[in-house]
């Protein structure tokens, strides 16, 4: 990690003090749901005291909605991969496996309880349905990277956004069942209908 | 609805009681969110007093598994429509649009806050997963019908369950943010896919 000389530490000591908050709320959604997490919860799992914590984040809707900011920034960097790093044979399908990453990890998870608990809370889907969009878009652009498609040629852009819909449909399912063999057969399935269908 | 001649009184009025409290959960689910209700609130919304509705369900989680139970079979009724009146033009596509309904109805969104629940609560995933599974087999079962295809064929039996899992995602999508157009869009150019890939 390269630190800016500029930074002092006392403001290392917050980042890092503001890092273990915003990783102990996702742990916490992960582990207890929307529900069984509280302010309480992450100050004692992130070792963080009660008066810093509310001093940064005064509510369960500021530490969540942080926590969401860093969810999708984790998120993202995961699908920064080098593309000369995939392999030229079965290259769809290792797209697949990487981007099918992003819907079954732990980050996965946290961001799909508070999909849930902002279907019925209008204050909290203002703050995250407008940020679910903009990692909505750059996941697209991403994909498309990643499959090396020209998204303006024929149906393209249509079957990489069902590609990432039907990854997100199976990352649900798996957060029931272990089903991972179901997955696998769907995904081989599927790259071999992307190689035939998108245009290149 | 034919009723059984040896029905008394009795038993329908309870019958019909129990259909208002399982409705009545469902609702209360899809509106207020799994942490939002409670055996109080439900019996107050079905008009059942206390003592009735914990007579016959004594705590939320009775409640609850039962209402899945309800849902169930009321999301694979919806699905049972004439075959005949499917559109010769166009057939795939109003196949989808039958089978999305069951990924975008109020009644997807209860069972999404009981699958939500239950990842973190074992009691509930226990009763829940193995009924979900018997859903999904059955709605597979249907999916295979209604598009009239042999699934022991090529790819068929993965095109099919991709096909819902792509339907689960689009739904998912749904709960944050209205995005019709787009789902339309793109379930257009998947029966087009269909249509081409699946071996009839």
């Amino acid at each position: 990690m390269t630190e800016s000389p500029a930074r002092t530490p006392q403001t290392e000591r917050t980042r890092l003090m503001r890092q273990r908050l915003l990783e102990a709320t996702v742990d916490s959604l992960v582990e207890l749901g929307w529900a069984g997490t509280s302010t309480t919860i992450v100050s004692q799992r992130a070792g963080v005291s009660r008066g810093a914590q509310l001093h940064h984040f005064p509510s369960k809707q500021d530490l969540v909605v942080a926590a969401v900011e860093y969810i999708a920034e984790r998120r993202r960097e995961e699908l920064f991969v080098d593309l000369d790093l995939l392999p030229e044979q079965g290259r769809t399908r290792a797209v697949l496996d990487l981007l099918a990453g992003q819907f079954t990890s732990p980050v996965f998870l946290a961001a799909l309880e508070l999909w849930v608990a902002a279907r019925t809370d209008p204050d909290l889907q203002a703050k995250v349905a407008p940020f679910e969009r903009r990692v909505g878009r750059e996941t697209h652009a991403r994909a498309v990277e990643l499959l090396q498609v020209d998204e303006s040629r024929g149906r393209n852009r249509q079957l990489v956004q069902a590609t990432l819909d039907l990854l997100r449909g199976l990352g649900l399912a798996a957060t029931l069942t272990d089903d991972s063999a179901r997955r696998a057969s769907i995904l081989d399935a599927w790259a071999e209908t992307l190689d035939r269908e998108l245009e290149r």
